[in-house]
């Protein structure tokens, strides 16, 4: 079938809108219609070439929210009609990590998904016969896009489609940090660093484990009031310092935050979100992705004297289990996700919404097909 | 008073066998005459000159064991006859760090301690009138010393000084590691990085958790079996191996072991032990004393990808109110003490003990006064 996508043909260019073809789901796998997607700086990130598991020409999107159009052989919990999320991080159920109990990092896709293929080796995709890559599993910058059937999370159909899409990365992702990585206490300390849609979903999941203080950092003054809003309680501009900037929480804190998130990807700013934190107990995590090769370092006295240092990838949420989840509080009013959303924009127009956030103009653009 | 010490009066030099000259207790203080003392890389560390705290002439010594000779005013928890282990970690049971719960780094005489001197700022040791420095708060190599009665712990008479006086440092910090700080599950796999008296103490707190498989590390092939009666189970020297140590334990342990320790001080092999953690889940622990200036470093990816990093300054141990603890299970034969100690000598032969160890010919040498 065909299908109008917006295509990555080499890194570095803005992608061409196509219409593409795409073969139907094959055993395990599941056809969607992609209603909304927006754009997140993972996709900018891989399509600027830096990304090192880039391949070329792709179809690149993962944050995104559709409807179920047609099921492949085997297909069990997932029929035409529902309403999906797209998971870049899968949940078999079965594989080691998935029984472990312990983390999100289902690996029973993720060999293949790396490669920009399906399962079984091979794309669903191609323009003029020649095959187009898969990208983190999900491809939502097609309108009809194939995914294992692991790779989706059923949602609610009464959940607004170009809403909840949000849900697919940033938003989760931040709030998840805070929740299932952290665990935030109460009354705690927290500082944030980089205030785009993740570190503004980490407020927001602060807020909601009631943290006592929420530092918000960035040298782009203009996100202060967006924070403020979503719980923010500090604002802090490193340029406006001449101090190291984890000099300046500390001494602003009395000795250090008890948790910290680097929601940039910049291996400086991730030591000083590391040494910002108390001494004997606090804890920074790492959510930003950093550019290929590049490397994190502090000395170790820092971990010595009670410093941890930790990460998380889509917050440690597992998609299909615990998404449903964050939808149906979304429904009721305890996720804020239309705040994030500072644009709203037909397909079409996807290089504008790349553009805008580039430009640190917009949290998140929508775009909808 | 008069008491017989080897001090430290320059870097890199032996050890000086002299009369010192040791003031009684002020208000707070206890004048303690030690049994018994062992040597840790720690004291050789600092004699070294690397060491950027190393304040000259000292009197060194952290780990051992004595009788309280006296005390200051206003000290009502030890009186003269008492059996205590010094610690160069305090529990005054009223700094922010003692209450929080959540750390064993005390912060009543952290400042004055790092510099060599009592927390009233002056020294209680002399030579020929001249003042000399105190270390880590304790200065076991002096016969008798004067600490701060936080800086105490008070144990059982019945058991005998010169064995428990390696719960002073070694024994605990890495029992106590694998209890408090990586609080070890039953059945896991654990790699412990460097065979001296930390890394075997790590081993036998991974015996005592359960752990299900506990790999041993070190290029001297030499501590293999003192390992092997601690509880490790398999036996790696690097130096057999062309490959990454950390490729080699990931390749032995299907993805990864759950906990990894370094106890040795070199910011290589921490990296190698985060790195050879499992995905998902794995925490590394530091315990080892790198270096002054060296950092540590590694991909932020392997933090993201659900790889913990943290450290540990003794054990996570809180002295006054747990070590008493330690000392009860070494006298019912659950923590074994003993077979750590390689060599007993009088303490004038204290500057042999620096080159046994040195030379890796000895696990601890107990010197007796």
């Amino acid at each position: 079938m065909k299908s109008r996508a917006a295509i990555a043909l080499a890194a570095g260019q803005p992608l061409e809108l196509v219409d593409i073809d795409v073969q139907g789901p094959r055993a395990g796998e599941v056809l969607v219609r992609i209603v909304a997607t927006s754009v997140c700086h993972t996709d900018a990130y891989t399509l600027s070439g830096a990304d090192p598991e880039g391949v070329f020409p792709a179809v690149l999107g993962h944050e995104g929210a559709g409807i179920v159009e047609e099921v492949g052989e085997g297909v069990t919990s997932l029929k035409v009609g529902d309403h999906v999320i797209p998971l870049y991080t899968a949940e078999c159920g079965k594989c080691k990590f998935c029984l472990s109990g312990k983390t999100n990092l289902c690996g029973s896709v993720r060999a293949t998904q790396g490669k920009g293929l399906m399962p079984d080796g091979t794309t669903r995709f191609s323009l003029e016969g020649k095959p187009l890559f898969h990208y983190m599993g999900t491809s939502t910058f097609s309108e009809y896009t194939v995914l294992p059937e692991v790779s989706l999370a059923k949602v609610s159909k009464e959940a607004p489609l170009d809403k909840i899409c949000l849900l697919g990365c940033g938003v989760t992702t931040g709030i998840g940090a805070v929740i299932n990585t952290a665990k935030v206490t109460p009354g705690s300390t927290v500082a944030v660093f980089g205030l785009g849609a993740i570190g503004l979903a980490v407020i927001q999941g602060a807020q909601m484990m009631n943290a006592g203080r929420i530092i918000a950092i960035d040298v782009n003054t203009g996100k202060f009031e967006l924070a403020r809003q979503f719980g923010a309680t500090d604002f802090v501009n490193p340029k406006d310092h001449s101090a190291p900037i984890q000099q300046v929480i500390v001494d602003m804190t009395d000795g250090g935050v008890d948790y910290s998130f680097e929601c940039i990807g910049n291996v400086n700013v991730m030591r000083s979100a590391l040494e910002c934190c108390h001494k004997g107990w606090g804890e920074s995590i790492i959510i930003g992705v950093a550019g290929a090769g590049q490397e994190i370092s502090t000395r170790p006295f820092q971990l010595v004297t009670g410093r941890v240092w930790k990460g998380s990838a889509f917050g440690g949420v597992k998609g299909r289990s615990q998404l449903p989840g964050y939808v149906e509080r979304y429904m009721k009013g305890e996720i804020k996700i239309d705040e994030f959303i500072t644009h709203d924009m037909p397909f079409n127009k996807i290089n504008e919404a790349f553009d805008l956030l580039h430009e640190g103009k917009s949290i998140r653009t929508v775009l909808h097909y």
